[in-house]
């Protein structure tokens, strides 16, 4: 696909074909039109730390929040809105205990990531995703994305904490 | 100190002076036979994520481990012994539920990292800390590290976990 990219954006440098550019480039991506992430950003598992959470009730997860170089420097200054570039993801696991630690410690106290259950991202691109406050929304469960209906209860309550820009996790230094 | 130090090299080099390098140099780090960590590891808070975990019981906190890239590298690969170079840190905090996110959610189920408690080390240097294992541990609370007899129960406590190489952790994919 890149390949074919590459070409179209030759021909159209020297032919002047840039409205056939855009929908290429688009098709490239899976869903061009999703109102939310279809595809999983790369390299996010080797992205720093931004914090650690555990849900409890049914959600009953354990988990961190990393963030790219754009999200750490956003978080680090403390300056919001976050900038278009930023990607925020969320990687979640069973919320289990270590029997291994526990029995060093003489008690259960230790609770540790289990099984994966699900990643989810943000994208800021005020643009592509002005519909929902500038951020692109993500689910993925084994590699493949939720659907739009699944999707569709993930702005409104983000949009609870608009004054930090629909982020709920706060950087832990 | 580090214009000191190397005044000194540049004094070494010219005259011969090599044993009076060493314990000039040794000064610089503080403690330089102290058998744990007594300065904390350069730049660990942009290391990658290992693990979150949450502890129980009296330590009740919330936090992550973090490693360097031979740490990183080491825990990827599954390779055991962790190489002389290796660096794990953890980074404890009061675990504490937050208002803002239980708001939201309608109950109280959202736990996060609170204040900071302590930031601990293992560094593997297997002829610096060949009495403990080969692993250097540390404990730094406000930055400061702990003493002698604070840091006597690590090595003991971590070498119950030989299959491991003494390392608690599990590396979260």
């Amino acid at each position: 696909m890149r390949r074919i990219a590459f070409f179209l954006a030759a021909l159209a440098a020297t032919s002047g074909l840039i409205a056939f550019i855009a929908p290429a480039v688009g098709l490239a991506n899976g869903e061009p039109d999703a109102p939310y992430v279809t595809e999983m950003p790369h390299g996010y598992r080797n992205w720093e730390w931004v914090s650690s959470a555990h849900e409890a009730g049914n959600l009953n997860s354990l988990g961190a929040v990393l963030g790219n170089d754009v999200a750490m420097k956003a978080f680090r200054d403390g300056k919001l809105p976050y900038p278009d570039g930023t990607i925020i993801v969320a990687l979640h696991y069973k919320y289990v205990t270590s029997d291994e630690n526990n029995k060093v410690f003489g008690q259960v106290q230790s609770y540790v990531p289990g099984a994966p259950t699900n990643v989810q991202f943000m994208v800021k691109d005020t643009k592509k995703y002005a519909a929902t406050g500038g951020w692109g929304f993500g689910h993925f469960q084994d590699g493949k994305p939720a659907d739009a209906a699944f999707m569709k209860p993930c702005f409104p309550c983000h949009a609870k904490v608009q004054a930090t820009d629909l982020v709920f996790t706060h950087y832990t230094p």
